[in-house]
C-alpha cells in the first residue's frame, strides 16, 4: 500500500499525543512514528525511554516520519508529563481487574474527536514492549482502550497498537480530505454541560490527589505504608472517572481543607 | 498489548485467505502471519515469493504464529492460484484509474462475512513491499480495498496492511467470543469492570451524601444557609457521575471520617 503524495501537507490539525512509556528499542519508536504519520498524529512523547536508546535506529525506522521522532519530547515522570492534558487513555491488551471504563479503539476515536473539538488536550499511553503498562500507570488514565484481538494470539507490538488506534482516529478525518466512501457514524454531542467552567487539567487533578493524599497520611488513614499505593490508586480511579471540571476540583480541595480545618486549628493552638 | 491465552483455540472458523504477492523478505512474511493470527485468519498463500526468501527468518518473525508460515501454500501464477476462490479483494493505497468498486476495510469486512457465511471462498491480495500490486494483478480481483490513510504519508508495509484488514475482519467475530465491550454512549458512564464488588445502591450513596453534608456543616463549609442546597447539589453531581461501587462508597466514608477524626477527638475532650 504505497502512494505518498509529497505535495500534501502532513499536519491535519490537532490530534492526540502518543505517549510511549519506557520504550526499549529505537526501531520500535521509529515504527510507532510511522504509524502516527500514517494517520495524521503529530505529537510523540517518550516517557523514560531506556537509557542509551538508539535514536539513529529510530530515525532510520521512522523513514519519512523522521520529523516526528526528531520533534519527540522526552520526559522522566509520567504523572508530571500528563499534567497539561485534560483526558488520558491507556491501551492494554485485556482489561485488568480495575474499576475503569473500557473502550474499543473505535469508541475511543469518537470520544477523542469530541474532546479535541472542544479544545481539550488528550494523550494515549502505550506500554513497554514486553510487559505493557503497570497498574499504577493505568490508574493515571481516565479510561482504558482495548482492541478486540484473537484471545489465542493477542500479542500486538507497540507500533501495531499505535497503528490500530491511529487508524480509528483517522477514519472520521478522512472525509474532510475528500477521501472517504462510507457513511460515517455521526459524532455525538457534548455529554456534559459545563457552564462557566472547563474540564480540569491533569495538573489541577494531580494537585488535588497530592492534597488529599497528604491530609490522609497526616490523619493516619493509610494503616500501613504498603497499602498506601493501592488505596491511593482506588481513590484516583474514582475521581478520574468523574471527569471533573476545574471548578469541581477547587470544590473538592475546599472540602478536604474544610474537613481538616479543626486539625489545623489544633496545630495553631499548639504553636502558641 | 500482551495477553495471549494459551488455552484458547486458535481456529475461529472459516476466514479469508491472505495472498502475499511476490513478497521479498522473510521477516515481512512472518510479521504478516502474526497479524493474521491476531485476528483469526488461518490461510496464507505466498504467490511467487522471491527466490531464496528466508523461511527461517519468516518463522522467527512469526513468533507464535509460526504454524501459519509453516502451513503456507506457495504458488507461481496468480491467475491459476485464484481459481478456487469465489471472490477476490485487492488492497491498494489509493484507488488507481480503474473501473472497479473501492471499499474501506470496514466495508470489505461486512462483505466478506456475508460471503463466507454463504460458503464462498474469498482471498485478499497484498502487494510487494515497494511497488504494491501491478494493474494486471489488480484486474484479477473483483473489488479494491483501500484504507483511509494520511495522503501526505500513505506508506503502509505489508504486515500493517494485513493488520488493518484483519482488525476489521475480526471486529464482528469478537462478540461471538464474548469479548465485545458493551456499547458505550459517547462520553458517558457504564462499561465498568467491577471485580469483587457491585454498584452502590442509592441508599448507600445517599448515606454517604448525608454523612459528608453533616460533617461539612459542622466544619462551617457552607458559608450561609441559602448556599447549602446548591453546594450540596454540585457535590452530589460529582459523585453521581463517578458511578460508585459499594466498596468505593465505604472508602469515601472512611476518608471523610479520617479527615474529621481530629474534630471528633476534640469533641470527646470537650465532653469530659
Amino acid at each position: 500500500m504505497a502512494g505518498t503524495d509529497k505535495t500534501q501537507t502532513r499536519n491535519l490539525g490537532p490530534s492526540p499525543t502518543v505517549v510511549l512509556v519506557n520504550p526499549q528499542l529505537g526501531e520500535n519508536i521509529g515504527m510507532a512514528a510511522r504509524a502516527m504519520a500514517n494517520f495524521g498524529m503529530m505529537d510523540l512523547l517518550l516517557m523514560d525511554p531506556r537509557e542509551g536508546w538508539d535514536k539513529d535506529k529510530a530515525l532510520a525506522a521512522a523513514s519519512g516520519a523522521a520529523e516526528t521522532v526528531a520533534n519527540a519530547k522526552v520526559a522522566p515522570v509520567l504523572s508530571e508529563a500528563l499534567k497539561p492534558f485534560n483526558y488520558v487513555y491507556a491501551t492494554t491488551a485485556r482489561p485488568r481487574g480495575m474499576t475503569k471504563d473500557v473502550m474499543t479503539p473505535e469508541q475511543a476515536s469518537a470520544d477523542m474527536h469530541v474532546r479535541i473539538a472542544r479544545g481539550e488536550k488528550v494523550a494515549i499511553l502505550f506500554g513497554r514492549e514486553r510487559i505493557g503498562l503497570t497498574n499504577d500507570e493505568v490508574s493515571l488514565a481516565d479510561v482504558i482502550i482495548s482492541a478486540p484481538v484473537n484471545p489465542a494470539y493477542a500479542s500486538l507490538n507497540i507500533a501495531q497498537a499505535v497503528l490500530l488506534v491511529g487508524y480509528e482516529w483517522f477514519k472520521p478525518v478522512a472525509p474532510s480530505l475528500g477521501m472517504e466512501t462510507q457513511e460515517l457514524p455521526a459524532l455525538e454531542g457534548p455529554g456534559l454541560q459545563m457552564p462557566d467552567t472547563r474540564p480540569a487539567t491533569k495538573e489541577e487533578l494531580y494537585g488535588f490527589f497530592d492534597h488529599i493524599e497528604g491530609e490522609l497520611a497526616t490523619a493516619g488513614f493509610f494503616k500501613t505504608a504498603d497499602k498506601r499505593p493501592g488505596m491511593m490508586r482506588n481513590i484516583r480511579n474514582v475521581f478520574a472517572r468523574a471527569a471533573l471540571t476545574e471548578q469541581e476540583v477547587r470544590s473538592l480541595r475546599g472540602i478536604v481543607s474544610s474537613l481538616t480545618r479543626v486539625h489545623e486549628l489544633r496545630k495553631e493552638k499548639r504553636g502558641k
